[in-house]
């Protein structure tokens, strides 16, 4: 893996968030942000990997895009190592397990696979047509969120609460939430984004406010436990969230603390909606109970930003998703229809 | 100010959370822990005043024992520069006002105001008899606190999840809601307790988690917006919190974070028990929308533990405390009674 040192975070041009050049996978590391960019080049299916578990390589899009540009990757390395086919079928699982909540990166993966026998090159041109899907996808569910919300909340300067970070920086390009943000912004119909921090990897703190800041959209970061509070107290127009999968039902896995937000949405009685690709609907599991939730490392919660807050001893309990009861969302956006109310066993 | 380092926080003697030594205030500084026990020296109402606004000196009891030690302090030093009767009201003023939300600050101050004029031996005389009762009303909420609990959940090894720091650091002694939580424990009640960790300054990883694991309490510790999807999951059996003002009609004023987790108890059918002080009830103010809330400094929440995590322009709100309203509160136990399903304009 190289590592090539960009500018200093307030530069202008900024590298690719994923893509492809010279043989390899070019990322941002986007746990350096939004002090340093950084983009990493990442040569084997062993450097991807590593980068989508540490986290430097994130976001449910993205880690599709990873996954198709992984069997790309995994394709040349096959080549040029002399893999056969059964090792080069290892390594692509070994790459479509590396985590387990993200129902993208399997998709990515599988995406890329029919093209696989054919060699490197028509792998790396089924990747980068994937990619571009990605892209598109994106623009639509900005688009077609941003009509849901200035439908549900009249078209007026809105407060809109977002969790986590779900712009260009998970999605390659625009956002799929903050895609439906911006897409309102275009509209000039955003006074304001609540930005929750999202521990323990400060995900909303660091990259979201970074992304809202370099489009000139207002802001105000705010701890986890104070977003149901600014609801409560009609601070807020919509909540719009993203996913990492959606079971038949409706009901919805996103990163830790969405839950919270839906119930506080719903008390408030404000519009809370789900921004998502129609990749990340996963109509094979029932409901929510069946989607599976990664617990990461204890550590993650003892430590915050690399520093120790905790007592050498303390234990701690680490689930990096929650699920979000259907009845609790107003809609599900995704780049091929808006689904109103989800519910019952086939709501999708 | 002096400040005398003492053993590492693993050491087995620890100086009082709060106390009066040689003319002076003595208090642990509680933003050193858990990884150092520091005792400090406030010889002044100037050194005082500081030490709660930065929070070394903080937690309602503490606050109010921190507001009656405050009082002979200021005697003391009106005696030794000659101050005015009206200069030494102005420093009394002072104090009482070094923070909005919570009511036992100027609960404390008022407690000794009657000994006043008599000159500080007398003051401090009526400042150590306020601690004294401060630490008597812990155990009463812890016991009865306990009994309510048991009773509610049935008579088993409990899980019970808290908020923020209020145990022996909060309280001089034993604890609001971790009384409530020791109380249990000593009657071989407490399986577990969920500790969330009360972002942006950490009071449940850095405190909460010190006094538990010195205790022996077996404890979890998660971020702030894991809390509710614990409770979604059936891990957690009762919800206990302190609180810094309870209105007449049972709104309670608290750490922020604690609304969401009032929403997720409801939700999740299990009980939401406030822990308080008598003096913590404020029955001149109507409801909860009367009482002040604290708007704290932007870098609380930019930064994390002293590091910055946000983009240096960012923008952040930082509401220190939230309302839970009363209809989400299954009972508050104060050390004089039990008020269970607070509502109305009297509740109390």
């Amino acid at each position: 893996m190289t590592v090539q040192k960009g500018q200093s975070a307030g530069g202008a041009a900024t590298p690719p968030v994923i893509g492809w050049r010279d043989g390899a996978v070019v990322a941002l590391d986007q746990t350096r942000l939004p002090h340093r960019v950084v983009s990493l080049t990442l040569r084997t299916v062993d450097d991807l990997i590593d980068a989508i578990r540490r986290l430097a390589v994130r976001g449910a899009p993205v880690l599709g895009a990873a996954g198709a540009l992984g069997v790309a990757l995994a394709a040349r390395q096959a080549d040029r190592n002399g893999w056969s086919a059964t090792q080069l079928d290892e390594q692509v699982e070994r790459l479509r397990g590396a985590r387990p909540t993200a129902v993208d990166l399997g998709t990515g993966v599988s995406a890329v696979l029919p093209a696989l026998r054919q060699g490197p090159e028509a792998a790396k041109t089924s990747a980068l047509a994937y990619l571009d899907r990605v892209v598109m996808a994106s623009h639509r569910i900005g688009e077609r969120g941003a009509d849901f919300v200035s439908e549900a909340c009249g078209t007026r300067s809105l407060t809109v609460h977002t969790h986590c970070n779900t712009g260009a920086l998970a999605c390659v390009r625009w956002g799929t939430a903050l895609g439906v943000i911006r897409s309102l912004h275009a509209r000039r119909l955003v006074s304001r984004v609540i930005v929750d921090e999202t521990r323990p990897l400060f995900q909303g703190a660091r990259l979201t406010c970074w992304e809202l800041g370099r489009s000139g959209i207002e802001y105000r970061l705010v701890c986890d436990g104070a977003g149901p509070f600014v609801l409560a107290r009609g601070e807020v127009d919509a909540v719009v969230v993203g996913a990492d999968r959606i079971a038949a039902n409706g009901d919805t896995a996103n990163k830790i603390g969405t839950f919270g937000l839906a119930l506080a949405a719903r008390h408030a009685g404000v519009p809370f909606v789900v921004a998502a690709p129609e990749t990340t609907l996963d109509p094979s599991l029932p409901d929510g109970s069946a989607i599976p939730v990664e617990i990461r490392s204890e550590a993650e919660i003892t430590h915050a930003d690399g520093r120790q807050v905790a007592p050498d001893d303390a234990r701690a309990l680490n689930y990096a998703f929650d699920i979000t009861p259907a009845e609790l969302i107003t809609a599900i956006v995704t780049d091929r229809r808006l689904i109103t109310s989800p519910s019952g066993p086939s709501a999708l």
